[in-house]
């Protein structure tokens, strides 16, 4: 049974997130939220509702920053990570695990309050792939 | 006025459809439809739908295509494109143009008979986004 329930948002890795919010504010009409900082994953982000799913812009906080590393090899910006939203975290996790996948980092919140977690492009397709748990009424 | 209405699906370039989507299912319970070819864009395809969103699966079927020189960067897979629903896919490109977007290629239709087009990476931000507007009675 799928632990999946939906797609939660495409990230998209960029330098800066007004200049970002802009761009894609005049090409496609679509607008950003309020740009929220997440110091434990060092980075800087807004999201785009699209109605039925996001699009999260990052920016990194430090230049050690795994952002800041990807901005590096793709200085314009550019896809980042997939999220999916999950039931239950660890119950995901597990199943991931056990089917090859390795954990990148630790669990985590997010600034919505939802639990999350990342897993290795290396074991998924070269995709960096996070899962998100909702909680509960942390939806803005 | 927006014309975007929706995120349809975030593409993964694959060196193979049948094993990506063996894995996907395996470490997330996910389930690949039927393969595509879509013979005029060079590429196979399929669709594991999550719901609100979908993900495409897409692989090479020459070596001149360009999926398949994303492969030879990224030979392990990697996130290639987002695509946008747009209501009016003229409407929404002559937007997108006139606030600095370049079309790569023509404008064209996909296995499901939607109109769709894409747009340079270079000038939006670093993403090759895909739009598409929805065929009447096209989808599966």
């Amino acid at each position: 049974m799928s632990e999946v329930t939906g797609l939660s948002h495409v990230a998209i890795a960029v330098p800066d997130i007004a200049t970002a919010a802009t761009a894609l504010e005049r090409k496609f009409g679509i607008k950003a939220g309020p740009v929220h900082e997440n110091t434990a994953q060092g980075v800087r982000l807004a999201y785009i509702d699209l109605g039925n799913a996001r699009i999260e812009l990052i920016s990194p906080l430090s230049p050690d920053s795994p952002v800041a590393k990807f901005l590096e090899k793709n200085p314009a910006g550019g896809l980042h990570h997939v999220c999916f939203n999950v039931g239950d975290l660890d119950a995901a996790l597990a199943v991931a695990i056990g089917a090859g996948a390795r954990q990148a980092g630790k669990s985590g919140n997010n600034v919505h309050g939802d639990r999350i977690a990342f897993l290795n492009p290396r074991e998924v397709l070269g995709v960096l792939v996070e899962l998100e748990e909702k909680g509960v009424g942390s939806r803005e």
